[in-house]
């Protein structure tokens, strides 16, 4: 798996233009209005499981529209209030089981973990859930990439984005949850929309953002060799003339334009071999990031990153910034 | 390509017991007596397009739900009264341009072409424009097949069969149609579609079928080795515990309980090299077929069929049975 | 399916040296009149087929050493002077059957489809009838790529060239065709043939060409990562010493040597995805092209370039350029 | 990825021959006294990790000829005596990080997981430490399937089962071990580890064998389509005439062989879509079985088998089985 | 690569009908009486080639319609007459350099290599220099398969099996060869070629036939998965109407009816993984060859069967048959 | 196969920094000191073979640690000294069968091929017997890529090239052997042999270096798209934190580093379109060789270079430089 994208020292000072929409921020207020409009209502079930570390807790929230959204919340052991790692997951994928979750509470920190409105089939470990209960008022390429793509108001990742913000807001509401150590996380998907809440969320501390999609969208269709990014060049290869509206639409989700607002500590990760989320789409939006951050850069690897390297070096980063959790 | 199901000699008396729900007319009558009490206002306007041949229109109206579909309605010139050959489209792709349905019109048929909602977004020659504005309560595989497949009543196909019924019912509303003959022809998908109305609606006088997907659906999952059929494997390599209410959904729509009901007339086609709708689903159903049938086989064709000998061979087999158009 | 050649803005000025043989002319004058001098002998004969619109007529024609090619001819009703759009076929496919051919009659053009000496055989849609009775005196790739290769005067495109030329007689010797509105058209290596009777007959009026295989073939070759570019490499992989002689053949072949010369209207096409004929090998041919000239870029499709699209452009290009048909 | 192995019922009585060697038995009783008279000297070394749940051990013991082997040991929180988990690794895998373990500690098991020799190379997630200082006498197709492979005592694979029967005595040496609820799991090449383990160990009180390699392993090299059975048909493809001392080797390590000797109640699962280890293999081995046993089939999964929801159902079996951990 | 036919003891008997023409031997014989009433007119040249062992001659021949085809002849050192083994070139290879055919001569033979017309381009070692100046009369696919295949009479392979024959009695022609030891050998290609020329030409003594091609040709197209096998297929996918002709044509050159005339002694081989040239191909004609027989049967093999191992074999089974070369 | 390096202009003057360890030379004194202090005990013994050119010997001598390599010796026909090549092999193959070898001596020259230790079993024509009794200190990707390479003096190649260095002294010891003439000779990884041995072993008069292996390495690792180079990336895709303890032993073998001690004339060729070892790798080396040098270069050719037409070149260079064998 050789190289594909821009050497590094050229990776590291990668700083193209990106649109921004002239009402991105205005979008996104609307957004989290709206979804804080509708009752968030979590309820915290135990789960049946037979994980009997701390508490494993089976959640559901209100999320877009009051939907109701899936979770885990696991909590290490005691009673003290702990920091909590707020987690999404990667495309197609769902929130699987308590047992995949196990690190972070294992490091001391509870997680919380959401579902994937409408995905959780394409994993046969992370299966989901969640359905996705709206309609699309455009012909679709399979997956989710491009329902309601024809407006960034109907587009499948505005439900997706509004459903993390709650998530957040529901980890707030746990009692043992410590409101000042908030940390949102993912990889892929996920690290898109850890980035996102990093900038959005005002109770977030920090965001652990690995090789992080929907940054620098044209060019990841452009130039991405496997994964998501192709339903995007599929949908415009067969409606050719909508090109134009459909960026305008991905504009409002570039991670570009969220990292630009991100002034929380951030810690990212890039697979310079990553064929699906390539490395440069990664640097357009880490080299834009506000506030104080990090990137470990891992030459060698593809779409995994940094892997379980890479979260050793997250507990570590998480305790200098916030201590023990 | 090689052959990859049963030899010929066994295909030819295949009948594998596929099962039928209790309630399979009970659902479909529901279906349709709910389809139907929806507002169907045809509307048919003049096609903007360079083709001068006939009248091209540009057709709307209510399928399921009452949701709008698009479809094409293209007459040969002249005033006579002409059969019609409602036309359905294979998975991913939408109705077109209208430059891609004149055989049938310049044979002498009328040819109403309906758009697959939520579909025609993965052929670059076939584009759709229509949606599909009704959620699904489960996480689904990428593709439709399996949305909404936790109960018949709201997976998607009851939708697309909803339409394509009311596809028909629109082409009986055009003044110059005349209602005895009406067939229904389509491949894969469409062929799935054309099967299930040849066998539902009171007015089709004959079908057109080739490769038909959606037949002995099981089997289809389990040996095909490209296309969407994946898709249910896929679902329940994910979904590991829903295998029965799955296939519970999909027996409502398989083609072998239409077939059972297929009274018309129907010239069937076949590939035996087709690795996306293997040889013997098609002829579990064909096998069933009530009606006068016969059955093209191509020995060396996989899932393309007979193509444009087969079309030439569906002109006569329609002027045989029907008369000239 | 990444872009996979130079950025657009540099495509918009690439203008290569490619070499052109000193007596390119002398040889394609002494081609042209070697063809001419041979038997045209015309013969239109009522196609069977189910088609009922307009006029089909079953042709044939001496081509090269007055070789019997086949075409169709569809003329729209009525018995006014047509234009006229001779389209040739890609490469692997032949004339196909009448139906594959009605947008552009439909449209009210007459349209001639020369069948492809020796193809005809790699497409199940688009079968050909036309054999190619000359032997070949070097030994070839699959395909027809190499045929003939070692000399201008034996490779195989010469006799097709020679077609294609005659073909556009052919339509001249038509009652019905204006032969002031002869416009040549096609893609992939029918593309080709439409560049190349652009610069070459008198009587073309305009060139439809669509991602037009053979221009700039050594990078053509260099790069393309499908199709037949890839019999050039493997021929010349076998025959190590071979390379001068074999360009040395294509340069009498080159598109951008026919743009050179390229005088009439001309209306291009090209996918920035296009892995079979790169954008560049394109541009290096539309750059050169003398005559006015515009070109559609589809940047998200790939060999398959504007389909559809690029054909309403055609209609209206047409109607502008020479009035309705 | 349909199904490619024989049907479920008659995989069910699926009972093929497979050779035994006249000295199975004493090859094995020879390799453990062996093994066993070397120092096992384990030692329990806090492990520098993040988590900080129960007590996590990094080990090394000393396995085959005394090479020093790692570990991890995890211990569930408390002093109370814990049955435990011995876990081996899948194929090209190694022990990986502590996080990588967690699920049987948090549902009350300890749980040694033993690094592979030689291996942990190529997996991004389960990195290993642990080299195989033992040469090969026999040139050796990538991987370690033919490592020492023209002789059962110089087979790479004696080592790694050596190396597995050791890391049970490990884990009977820990203090809070329950020496009467020792289990033994994995799957693919661990659930090979595992099955033969649940033979040859007498302290073993149950296996979990998930899609187990390396039963009736001729039959595997002949219809596996992928992984590395194929490394046994490399190497007998070039060396042709080393047929049938490569299969006595293997016969000394072939699962059907351990299940005829397997006395303990045993899980099994097996992916009917597995084309790595075909589920004829699986079943070869399951239906010599002698101890009680049980099952899972899962229809639609590949190599993968039951992952997460097998899990859940090995929690059970072994509660059942042993009582709660 | 696992498997992909029948087991071998079905195998071993596995006798299909096969078709044969009522004038096969009426065809060959005028086919041979044609070829012979050419010139033949062997042309012995000393080749340019750094070897220095024995003689290497760079040969030409006429061959089918007095077409001069090229070969190699290298014999041994010294003056006493030597056996001649006839080698034929597999599928889109040629005669290749000296270099390449030393092993024979080594051994003590002679041996004669002829280039194949028309094919020599798709191998990088295998280079050939002979064109085929014989047109075809129908478009054929790439590739030589299904060039003339409309008339036995005009088929490519009556040329090269014509050649073939004529390139034995170029051997005799040579004062060094001795006329009693003449030898025919190949394999795939050159394996049928080797087949026929056992069959039809009266002074070979033997045949070495390995994994041949041409044999029991439907089902070998029938079941093939890579290679020239699937031209045919590929044909009949497009000319859909052509089946019954295309294998009456191909009857005439199937092995299973060379082999029922193949007297002399054969040794072949076979490929229990071939997916090129099926096993039950080459066994439809062993079991029916007429002579002394024997086949080596290498069941961890593909195409390529036993190479060297087989070599050793055949000149140990040469020495055996006609002493020392 | 397109380009997939640098255009040919740049590839000329290609001379990136490779890194050089300080104790690059005292490394291989030792490595050759150490290896010279073992016993070398040629053995010649006639080989079983029907080769009966020349004189045809199975050697065995005493390689790295007096590990017992085989080796083929096949002298031309005569009692006079001959020059002789000593040719390597290329990855995972091994010396095969003396037929393999004759070309060398049928142009005059003694061959002596070395059998590659631990490979020898991944080709099925040039299968080998030579095991590597030397076991690996850490875990490895399959192959012998990553054998060892925590430590230079580990490392599988240090024993491969300490074999390869008394491959020549074996040379030197038979009798017909004339020692001013010792060509080494090699490609891929073969290449790399010679490379090395030219600049390492005094005896050798040439080196002939076809598309050799293991020349900037870190930039093989980094671009190659097949082979053996994609070990060492996997390799640091599972041990992320690796990079540079391996890179550090990986700069003692490397090529360039070799080149620039290379004195001795030396031919070399590329393929531009080698996906293996990218083109830029070999002129990495190339570019840095001391000594007299030629660079064929073969623009369409993938990683299987010249082949048969460099090997004339081979021996017109090798007859001008050193006289008829």
């Amino acid at each position: 798996m050789p190289l594909i994208d821009l050497p590094l020292d050229e990776l590291r000072v990668f700083r193209p233009d990106v649109a921004e929409p002239a009402d991105f921020d205005a979008f996104w207020d609307t957004t989290i209005s709206e979804t804080r409009s509708q009752d968030l209502s979590p309820v915290f079930t135990p789960a049946e499981t037979p994980v009997r570390f701390g508490t494993v807790l089976d959640v559901s929230f209100g999320g877009w529209a009051g939907d109701r959204i899936a979770a885990w919340l696991i909590l290490p052991p005691g009673d003290d209030p702990v920091g909590c790692v707020v987690r999404y997951i990667g495309y197609g994928g769902g929130r699987g089981r308590p047992q995949h979750h196990l690190a972070f509470p294992a490091a001391g920190w509870a997680t919380l973990v959401m579902d994937s409105r409408g995905q959780g089939s394409q994993s046969t470990t992370m299966s989901g859930v969640t359905g996705d209960p709206h309609g699309t008022d455009n012909p679709a390429v399979p997956g989710v990439m491009t329902r309601g793509i024809t407006d960034p108001a109907t587009y499948y990742y505005r439900r997706l984005f509004a459903d993390a913000y709650r998530a957040v807001d529901v980890a707030l509401r746990h009692p043992r949850v410590d409101n000042q150590r908030i940390v949102v996380a993912g990889n892929s998907q996920a690290g898109a929309l850890a980035q996102a809440m990093g900038a959005l969320h005002p109770y977030v501390a920090a965001a652990l953002i690995d090789v992080p999609f929907l940054s620098h969208i044209r060019r990841g269709a452009e130039i991405a060799q496997a994964g998501p990014y192709l339903e995007i060049g599929a949908y415009l290869a067969s409606h050719r003339l909508e090109e134009e509206r459909t960026f305008d639409t991905l504009s409002y989700f570039d991670g570009v334009n969220f990292a630009r607002r991100g002034a929380v500590p951030a810690l990212y990760s890039v697979g310079l071999m990553d064929r699906v989320v390539p490395p440069s789409t990664v640097f357009a939006a880490y080299n834009r990031w506000v506030g104080e951050k990090r990137i470990e850069v891992w030459p060698w690897n593809g779409h995994e990153g940094g892997e379980t390297t890479q979260w050793e070096t997250q507990c570590a980063f998480l305790s200098d910034l916030l201590g023990r959790p």
